[in-house]
């Protein structure tokens, strides 16, 4: 345990970071789900901590009080506060563990930027310069695409699949091993924001012909997998978006659903916008709780398990508060905006060219392909369970 | 708190009674989740708590340990041990809530008959001869229309969007308000089976036609659309379904989904069997914690949230083990039974007269109005939304 003198220079130390501006990393382009308001240049997800926060471990054992020790933590996380959905995510995690340990573990919940950038939150924990972070780890794909499968696989998981191959179906175990081994850090799934939406569009398409040419915001996998078809996949931050689109400089971009898509402001835009669905790339996307295995295996049991069952119930918790928000929004979103959907045509080729990229990155990965392949055998599974009852009420109920 | 002499007599008392066979209510033929192993002639659930157990409130206060009192605690359950899906899930919520107080609150997981019948759980609980219950509050319809909302639906809500309702939705506000005044009673949302089957059928239906004189074993409010379009709604016990079709008393009966269809031992009937979809009655059943309010009052803080977050938790994992086993036993039913999916023409008539009967509900009972008017409000919103990507995507998994 961190003793209480180390622990108090390194907040006071923050809290100057802070001020000073320093070590605040922007929200970036190469991420999906990230927040609008992104203002630097950075051009992805660091790898390495900020130097700012290495310096030392920091877990805080105040006292042993009875029932428990008193800790009070760090947790970075990538949202700015404008964020409500993730941002109410992590908040909402860390009400439930200070309520389930008498308020003697405490959890300071940080917006992206506060102590550190929203994309330095993995190396930083890992490196023991914060305690906890709440993320989308697939913002570290280029560390592994590992983090792929624990966040969202095109033409992937359902929310509930994902949960289901998680808890139930071997996928935490695995990539727990995964991350143990390769950064030493734990991880509990806490809150998944649906199927997307599959982004905004200045022009209908409706075959790969109208593809090419496209100029559209959209990262990783999906955006290879739209440059396979003819079109050209731009890097810009959300914030960006509104503006790109009025010049022209593009003519789609992808982020999440209604309700985190208001913060983009494209309601401002004089032109028509076309908002299409499904959003293939993102099935299921799900945030993480991180944390340091040595830190996890100093807590008391007890307090393992708050951290276990408010993740738990955060996770079920957040994607309530989307679908909930994104019904809403979605009436805000219709009066500037026509929905469509992807045509048949269009979801045959996205998919049968993620299956390619896929492969690829199996190829060449050992430690992705080791968890994709049976990762595959139970989305086969669940995919044709879900296609019965699941799929034909949701159809009834627009019909 | 109730002291230590009062609850060790109740405790030996009730080993005597379990003993003895008395006061083990059946698995009745009423409800549709209910287990197949039934064997009274019990005509459905209990509206007062057996005698037996109702002497004494039973509150077992041990002593005031560090960090909380010791607590011991009977939750009974309306589920026999073989429907490991949902005494899986009772089982759950107790290792979590002893987890969550260092094995300070502990939960004895009663399976139905144990203690208690499986449907006398609610009213026992609310007459304090039991802590707890773990229950599908459905069983009590006829105490109030209410606990159908708090259950299932027909057309109603999927599990996702009834967890939406709920924690964010205000219908655990609504939910919790009636129950707290009727009953006294206080409920966590504790698990849910997704979208159910339609149910088994010797014959095919196409058509409404196909309806009349069909005998079907399918419960409450769904049974009365069967019946106003010329079906026969017939009452047995989930384990009388095998020889009532063997006999041709029945030419069809609804229960759950493959997994824990599977107990009614349906592979041993030698002619045809279709297996219908979607379970329209019940598209997302819940099972909830209950517990009185007095006793939930004079719990300390840190045990309410362990009964919190560990009922949270337990619902989305048990939704999880419910969609990992039942796409593995799918695949069983497959090799003696054929999927079929009740045609537009039928779901539509099953809609419109299911519209009917709600509404009539809610002409009669001004409870169940209150919170039926605006959760069919939220309803048509999150269909819609979930008419777009979530449709569209499962859509393309069985494309």
């Amino acid at each position: 345990m961190i003793d209480q003198e180390t622990t108090t220079k390194e907040l006071d130390r923050r809290k100057f970071l802070t001020k000073a501006g320093i070590g605040v990393a922007g929200f970036a382009a190469g991420s999906a789900i990230i927040a609008a308001c992104g203002s630097d240049d950075d051009a992805g997800p660091s790898t390495t901590a900020a130097p700012a926060t290495t310096a030392a471990p920091t877990t805080t054992s105040v006292a042993l009080a009875s029932g428990g020790p008193e800790l009070e933590w760090e947790m970075g996380t990538s949202w700015p506060t404008a964020l409500v959905t993730l941002f109410g995510s992590a908040q909402m995690f860390g009400e439930e563990v200070g309520r389930l340990t008498d308020g003697r573990f405490k959890i300071n919940v940080r917006p992206a930027g506060e102590i550190v950038g929203g994309l330095e939150v993995l190396p930083t924990v890992r490196d023991r310069g914060m305690e906890m972070g709440h993320t989308a780890d697939y913002y570290w794909v280029g560390l592994s695409p590992v983090h792929q499968l624990s966040t969202a696989v095109p033409f992937g998981l359902t929310q509930r699949q994902h949960n289901a191959w998680l808890y139930m179906g071997g996928g935490l175990e695995a990539l727990r091993r995964f991350y143990a081994e390769e950064h030493n850090l734990i991880f509990f799934p806490c809150g998944g924001t649906g199927v997307q939406m599959g982004g905004w569009f200045t022009k209908e398409i409706n075959t790969v012909d109208d593809i090419r040419g496209l100029k559209m915001r959209i990262p990783g996998i999906s955006g290879k997998v739209f440059a396979a078809l003819g079109g050209e996949q731009i890097s810009i931050a959300g914030g960006e978006i509104l503006p790109a689109i009025e010049t022209g400089a593009i003519d789609a971009a992808e982020f999440v659903g209604p309700t985190d898509d208001l913060i983009l402001g494209l309601d401002q835009f004089a032109g028509t916008l076309y908002y299409y669905h499904p959003g293939w790339w993102e099935p299921g996307t799900s945030v993480n709780v991180l944390l340091s295995l040595d830190l996890w295996n100093e807590l008391p049991p007890q307090y393992q398990a708050a951290i276990d069952n408010a993740a738990t119930a955060t996770n079920l918790k957040t994607t309530a508060m989307y679908d909930n928000l994104n019904q809403r929004d979605l009436q805000k979103v219709k009066e500037f905006a026509q929905i469509r959907e992807f045509s048949p045509e269009l979801m045959k080729a996205f998919k049968a060219e993620t299956e390619i990229v896929l492969n690829d990155v199996a190829a060449g990965d050992a430690a992705f392909a080791e968890i994709y392949e049976p990762w595959k055998v139970f989305r086969d599974g669940i995919a044709e369970w879900h296609g019965l009852a699941e799929r034909s009420y949701l159809m009834q109920q627009t019909a």
